[in-house]
């Protein structure tokens, strides 16, 4: 099924060489054939061009009428007759590219909506387009070419760089933003953090929360995920890092570049993780860890104590991968089978056989 | 506690036989008895009409002093002397009915807010209330008697049958659905999905997310839940089925007719539900699984594997639901007396006796 | 690192006397010392003030730079030279009292924005601030000093005590709320509840949702968390109770007071919650339980039964803490070193053998 042309108009069309050359992969085929748009490889036509980049999908792609794929040397042969390849080591990212030529990203309409409450002193930079009801406080300074969406909110004294974008009802406060940073719809950003202290009355007091909220370059932050401003030092997002939706960043947790934190995962205050960690969905890690790069939190995972750099961890609370699987097998064999718990080797269970 | 009237002007009194009539019920009693509203069997008056619809509440039945009780037949000998009784086989429904008639469900009331932002080619079905500071944009085409919320916000060339109610927040993007749609407050429809892939240089470059969100007719969509568009394909979300609060749907999932998504459950991409799956809350979904028919699954779940048609399953990794409760039933007996692991029949655990 | 002054300007400098003076601390040192800020220990400077209140943080005190630390007696011992101490029995309560002497928090700014919508029957008390396209309903009652971010709305009939809180894009429905109560950015009060009924045609039929919210003094909602409201009887969050960020409330909860439910948690309809209870990150309460005061719910858990009052349970399901720390503890072993299942006593695994 072709993209819908009401919500996505379309350049092209587009020659077999001119993809390549946008894409970095090689044609293989007429390069004067003509291509009109993307689809997955089930649905193309012989206009369209599709992707793969794994072998499980070998049966779609000896079965598709794409009129162009982009695939990998290694599944080059297996390429339909009558369609052309491009052939590239990144199939993925080539096939995006190509995506990008036909589907540009929208640039910016630069312009203030009339309904958009701009403070007199914000410095809004060239060619930013400032939508419908959006809110910016005083002394604000944005980037060039950015896109503020309908309704939404930048708070007194925050900056973002260039060609950032924030979605309709994102909001942001005490946010220092790099270039290209993307706040998603909802998103909410530098909000006050969850501190407080009980009082001999038995009252909740609230402790000041004077940090800020730091997003590095090309950050992006899911719709209604929500990270929460530091409690004195920042909460500090590192550049690449992106969160899917409906996350939580407790305050003064400082992340590296390029973690990926899949939806509905918490992290607790003061956590800190290298680069390149992955935390897949609804994953919770608890407060005052030390995540090192690459680590890898499986799903639902309940991390309560420091991962160090490129281990895989699992469960909750979590284990390491290859013992979670164990764990887990056990748990389906007496789940399958059932079993007593069994008695120590002279018969007694004692206390201290616990930990 | 009867209803409080500053939020619920009520309509009445009714008669006996007008409740029956408009809840499908059989009177029993004094059809010209004259009821005034609504209440919970605890604290009904004599003016107040309740309902039961499951024996555990039987000893609240017989203590109330509701004027008339909805009850199934099998409960009608427990209605209290003096009360009246409406008999019906859909106790809940019946008495929903009864309640909407005493309390009817605000209808639109028709015209477009000054504040409100239109693009000049919307089109705006007839009887529609748009509130203040909505915004729709360009080819927006609404149904007719639609209530748009205070901020709002529909984007460019959506489209939305009759009867549809978006809540105050809440937004659509890239979005095409049918009639009596319910977007509750800052739900989050057709943003852009988690779609990316790494370059050489260690950056993520996003893949665009050139599909749709398809909401079937009734589909409700609960406050501050998030459904992805889809990336090629569309993500489809079936006729009549409800997601409760902060939800996460990801890019091209599809759902049957009438599944129920309780709260905070997330559903991660391409994964697909047949019709009348339930997913009970704080679930979570890997990606790219097939959840037959009337599939339930329990309460935190974590589903790494298809599930067919009319299986239970719980826990996480998740197992048929009797085999979880064996699993937990041992694991409960361990946390009470302790246990050391046990050895194998001969002695000795071998690498090889786990999976 | 000092606190950002473009974002949080202060006061001061202020002497050690008058910071005793405020904190109710004791000051050991020059009472004539001036200090300017507050900073964490480990980049607090001369002028600064820091706090410890926990041993583990003995290191940063003993290493630090800060002018005056605020301590606990048992700790005025290790304080460095050359720094001042302010002693007391509420170590971050003290230092909470400092910072807000420094920063303090901002006054309303009384006065309506001209683009705010507000019913001709709303009473605005005085003092109140009124933000930029802020909705206020019809019969709207706000107490006094009351601030409105952007784009919050209010709806009808809705009231709000003194000194109250509502950040940009909140929204309130329904409620009846006390003094000092705080909604965060995206917080979600008193919209439907997810309550319907299965048709015989196999469609979902809404039950009128027609309770309120009812928020307690200095109740405060987290960024994007959603309360919905009651179904007849009220929900009802007792005062001083915090909810942090994304935590979803069913219809009917009910807590005592100062309850702390952590991000992400989910409690499900009709449960009610005692007097200070503690629920940990994406822990997740059934519907219809009692969970006895100061009862402790680790993050997590997945609760499914009544939990009596002061009792600490975990997992999923969860069980009293120490069954389940000796439950994680031998599925750790299992883990790490594998095993099978063992056999009962007289070598058959039997049906009954599992609960």
């Amino acid at each position: 099924m072709a993209v819908d042309p009401r919500f996505y108009p379309a350049t092209g069309p587009h020659d077999l060489a001119h993809l390549a050359a946008v894409s970095g992969a090689r044609a293989v085929g007429d390069e004067a054939r003509r291509l009109r748009g993307v689809a997955p490889l089930g649905s193309a036509g012989p206009e369209d061009v599709s992707f793969i980049d794994n072998r499980r999908w070998l049966a779609a792609l000896k079965a598709s009428q794409a009129g162009a794929v982009v695939v990998p040397e290694a599944l080059l042969a297996s390429v339909p007759e009558g369609a052309a390849a491009l052939v590239t080591a990144q199939p993925h990212l080539s096939f995006a590219r190509i995506a990008e030529l036909f589907h540009p990203k929208p640039l910016p309409k630069p312009g203030i909506h009339p309904t958009a409450v701009v403070a007199p002193d914000a410095q809004i930079g060239e060619g930013c387009e400032i939508g419908p009801y959006a809110v910016i406080g005083a002394g604000v300074r944005l980037g060039a070419r950015c896109i503020i969406g309908p309704h939404a909110v930048i708070g007194d004294g925050c900056s973002f760089g260039d060609d950032c974008r924030l979605f309709a009802h994102s909001s942001a406060n005490f946010c220092v933003a790099g270039h290209r940073v993307t706040l998603h719809q909802g998103a909410r950003v530098g909000q006050e953090g969850f501190g407080f202290t009980l009082t001999p009355e038995g009252r909740y007091h609230t402790i000041p929360q004077l940090g800020r909220i730091l997003l590095g370059d090309e950050v992006e932050v899911g719709a209604n995920a929500c990270i929460d401003r530091g409690a004195m030092d920042d909460t500090v997002i590192g550049p690449g890092t992106r969160l899917d939706n409906l996350v939580q960043i407790g305050h003064n947790v400082t992340t590296g570049r390029g973690c990926v934190l899949v939806s509905q995962v918490g992290i607790s205050g003061s956590t800190t993780l290298g680069d390149y960690v992955t935390v897949a969905g609804q994953a919770g890690l608890a407060g005052h860890l030390k995540i090192g790069s690459k680590a890898r939190i499986g799903a639902q995972a309940g991390v309560m104590a420091d991962v160090p750099a490129g281990m895989d961890v699992m469960g909750s609370p979590s284990m390491p991968l290859r013992d979670s699987l164990r764990a887990n097998s056990y748990l389906r064999k007496i789940g399958a089978h059932g079993a007593k718990p069994a008695p120590v080797h002279d018969g007694r269970a004692r206390p201290e056989d616990t930990d």
